[in-house]
């Protein structure tokens, strides 16, 4: 114990040297190349991965993979919370270190449909935007599920290209839906094309998408991004990379290479295929010797989708899961990785945000004072480059003492987490206290009396659809709670036992959260929604003939090879059969 | 990847070949000194620990210790089971390697009461009988629990000492119960010292047991012990060491250095003093630079006593718990070390049990064909050793085809599961696949109509009594399941999805797994039960005057000190002022 204490002391004084030293003294040339102070950026995020999906976050029966890999090498978080337990409004508060509340991200079914009008506010600056304008290079692939057309079914009003990103390869404009299931296992009369299209930049090129080869084509386009780079600009900036994985989310799918080969079916496979891809991201930036300069952050955008049994993940634990706003369905797998720079092995009990990302990135990449810019938004992050770097005033190594001056007040109590379901606000979590004004009814329930029920849904353990308990939030189905319902998070993270609210200490606590919400809800700007205003013209298709939209732009009859593209191979050399319908 | 495979492969051919050859070829004389094919065996049990408390199991609050150290160090297995669901069958069937219904550990009370007559019968030998006559010198320290005395407070006759314990240092042969709390926190009328007392060999040395240096003073014993080995025979013969932790069941402690240090209260204290003992174990091995010919195996006796609420543990979502028949109950934290032998940082999949570590060290322990005994008893485990030094045909590395010829049938084939609760056979796990003939009520409810039975049982989170729903199983509590309940554990390790035993591939499985379990009950000789028998005059009373059995023998008036007691000191020196009563 006193050899780790003191490796850890000299690792904190380093740390604590770094931190205060090269964030205040150095000044560095907006065109430099990255560096530990300024890193490239590439953020890693998976659709609807559960708090215990994976092996390093307990799950028993997950394949060790390569995130487990990239663990043992970073920082594993255990108190990390999404901005949303729903895909939109999650990301538009990661994209822009916001609430989701404050963008107009709210409303309609709570994520963007193919024939929603609205997206991302313009008036809102993505991270993307941001970083470029400090200097950095941007691009993206995969989920973006921030808008797609205002008008008509191309103008691509909000497609990714619009907000900040330079390079934009494969993405989904619109998240793979339950219905666009190519196995036939979950639905037979085949995948719905309204619903099931792939972009390339700004255009459709498969409709419906086919999944077969999505991944090692995403791979292939960020090899592509990475290779540009260092060809092009990398000794003179930094990048940011948003990799944005469809996977795990419904419709699940699988490559030959990993079909069949989880423990845990479909859905083990989806993970573990999309793990490979994590593992070529890291194997890539340790290839172009970038490593130590690049910060990689792998997390989750929220919950498991629990309501699809065992296609739907695990919270280990966790009440809830997506959509609702219990721990299950906001805390997140979060791990962040930067060689030399990122404690190794670290495992980190701080409280961060999605939403403090843009807040922490903001900080390091306008590194240079003079192309600082004045945030005139109220952000609902903070920067927590310390706690990425591992830096943690729990465990390993409980030196509280040692690093709570470099941290500063708890995160947990400098900003609370805010759980909203649309604009509903249900909960608070300030310090280690997590306060609960309204709940929403669960479907997963652990008790022997809900057998007959889950095999009602879940015939056999398949789900017969793809629906969520408590998607919109209406007022019916909400449970209010005067007094609030009390958790200590701390030793209760299982949300299992409700404190008596009526003693003195813990009605002082409701009382110091109410006023915390109180001023919080006077912050809030009134905005326009942007959910649920909907015009069915605005569904892509890519034959332009809305009767017969399929098309397939991007597949090539060849075997599977993971370096089938060329890097500098951007528009799809061939088309197939199904194209003479284009 | 590649390389990891690569790195892998190499790993199971020097395993393989170890395996093959020096399990085959060589011989070695019975008293030799320990070595990795013939190893010291030091056995750290823990009582009541559930698979999800520690922080590599995924616990999101338990800070990071010296377990999590270990494992980095070792092998940890994620599908390992106890041999039953209660304290006293499940350390009867891990002492013997046979299941606690041929044994007669049933009946009763489920576990041995201070008044019970019975013990485990001296014609069942234990591990450490075996161990002794395989040339190993034995010793034990803590939690016993498998019988005490037969005829009056004294005799002892199922004590450790005879049953094949050379060194018995501080021990508990009945468990430390929830009245003995002495911090008043839960239980404010102070110890029942019936129930209370500690053992120092053979006699009782304080009653009730004082707890703030009961850690210390068994790592003092551990010390004591390794010295002796060190000093007189550890170089002719190796040892066998039972550590029993009495942490962490009730009644709940923790030493000053560790009170109230834990995220997670007392609970989490009482872990981590634990963890500390368990690094001070590893340490002393490295230091006596014998750790590469000890086989370290950390294990919890079975899952947690989750009606305790928050100082009842964690599954980490597996369903049920302490004393039932799901997941919960039977699924343990498991670990295996030594360096250079068992394999570092590994995660292993493996169905392995309690019960086979009997004969897993009878294997190693017998080395040499000529001391070879015969086993005519049936064993219900069977010979992990491959599998404890970390090979495994599931994660890491995913090597299935490459390790299945070493380890053969999978273990959950070759020797399935049978989960009792006390003579009732309530499930099987055969395969992937688990059974459940009958179900018992489970307290721990994760749905939300739930909440005010839990704020009835445990306000403000605090248990009001020590109780266990299912403790006795009486007949009208169970829940008969015809047909009975099938769970594919692969991919539903949380027994949340029952499978529709109708269809034909499945009804074949439980036909197979009937078929099996009827064989299996034709072994079940009927034997006479050794619980709940009882007879008062058999509770220890340390003064020899059951209307004042208070003493303390061993309490000597020195400040907290790790190195108090030198290594010889076997009878305590001093006694305290309680002790004039004696």
């Amino acid at each position: 114990m006193h050899s780790q204490f003191g490796e850890n002391c000299v690792f904190f004084i380093k740390l604590c040297l770094l931190t205060i030293f090269s964030d205040r003294l150095y000044s560095l040339a907006k065109d430099a190349p990255p560096s530990p102070q300024r890193p490239n950026i590439v953020v890693l995020m998976v659709d609807d991965l559960g708090f215990g999906d994976l092996q390093s976050y307990g799950n028993p029966s997950q394949e060790w993979n390569q995130i487990d890999e990239m663990i043992q090498e970073g920082t594993r978080f255990t108190n990390a919370y999404s901005a949303d337990s729903m895909c939109s409004p999650s990301r538009a508060g990661f994209m822009t270190g916001r609430l989701p509340i404050r963008l107009g991200i709210t409303g309609g079914a709570r994520v963007f449909l193919p024939f929603d009008k609205g997206g991302l506010p313009k008036s809102e600056p993505t991270m993307a935007e941001m970083l470029k304008k400090a200097g950095y290079s941007t691009g993206m692939i995969g989920k973006w599920h921030l808008g797609m057309n205002a008008v008509n079914r191309t103008d691509g009003t909000y497609l990714p290209s619009k907000r900040g990103f330079d390079f934009v390869g494969l993405n989904l404009p619109f998240t793979n839906a339950w219905d666009c299931d190519t196995s036939q296992d979950f639905v037979p009369s085949g995948p719905n094309l309204t619903k099931c299209f792939l972009y390339n930049g700004d255009n459709v090129v498969q409709q419906p998408i086919k999944f077969d080869r999505l991944t090692e084509q995403m791979v292939n386009d960020w090899k592509r991004f990475l290779q540009q780079r260092l060809d092009m600009d990398q000794k003179k900036k930094p990048f940011f990379f948003f990799f944005s994985f469809p996977h795990v989310h419904s419709s699940q799918f699988a490559s030959e290479p990993f079909k069949g080969k989880s423990n845990r079916g479909l859905f083990g496979d989806n993970i573990n295929e999309m793990a490979w891809a994590v593992g070529e991201v890291i194997k890539s930036l340790k290839e172009a010797n970038i490593d130590k300069n690049t910060l990689v952050v792998f997390m989750s955008d929220h919950g498991p989708h629990q309501e699809l049994c065992n296609n739907g993940g695990s919270t280990a634990g966790l009440k809830g899961g997506k959509s609702n706003s219990f721990e299950g369905g906001f805390r997140i797998p979060f791990v962040s990785w930067m060689p030399g720079t990122v404690r190794k092995g670290g495992v980190s009990q701080e409280v961060i945000s999605a939403l403090d990302l843009y807040p922490t990135f903001k900080q390091f990449a306008e590194f240079d004072e003079e192309t600082r810019t004045i945030e005139s938004r109220q952000l609902d992050g903070v920067d927590i480059w310390p706690e990425l770097k591992g830096i943690s005033a729990s465990s390993p190594g409980k030196n509280y003492n040692d690093v709570r001056h470099i941290l500063g007040e708890p995160l947990s109590k400098r900003r609370p987490i805010f759980f909203y379901c649309n604009r509903n606000l249900m909960a608070a979590r300030y310090g280690d206290y997590k306060v609960h004004f309204m709940t929403s009814p669960i479907f997963r329930n652990f008790s022997q009396e809900s057998v007959r029920l889950i095999e009602e849904y879940c015939p056999g353990g398949k789900p017969k659809a793809d629906w969520y308990m408590s998607q919109t939030c209406p007022e019916d189905q909400l449970i209010k709670h005067d007094p609030p319902q009390l958790y200590d998070l701390k030793n209760d993270p299982f949300e299992l036992y409700p404190l008596d609210a009526t003693k003195e200490k813990l009605a002082k606590i409701i009382k110091d959260v109410k006023a915390i919400v109180k001023t919080h809800r006077e912050s809030i700007v009134k905005v326009p929604e942007q959910l649920g205003n909907f015009f069915i013209g605005l569904i892509p298709c890519c034959s332009g003939s809305p009767t017969d939209c399929s098309c397939d732009l991007y597949s090539i009859d060849q075997p599977h090879r993971h370096d089938l593209f060329p890097y500098a191979m951007r528009v799809p050399r061939n088309s197939s059969v199904d194209c003479e319908k284009c």
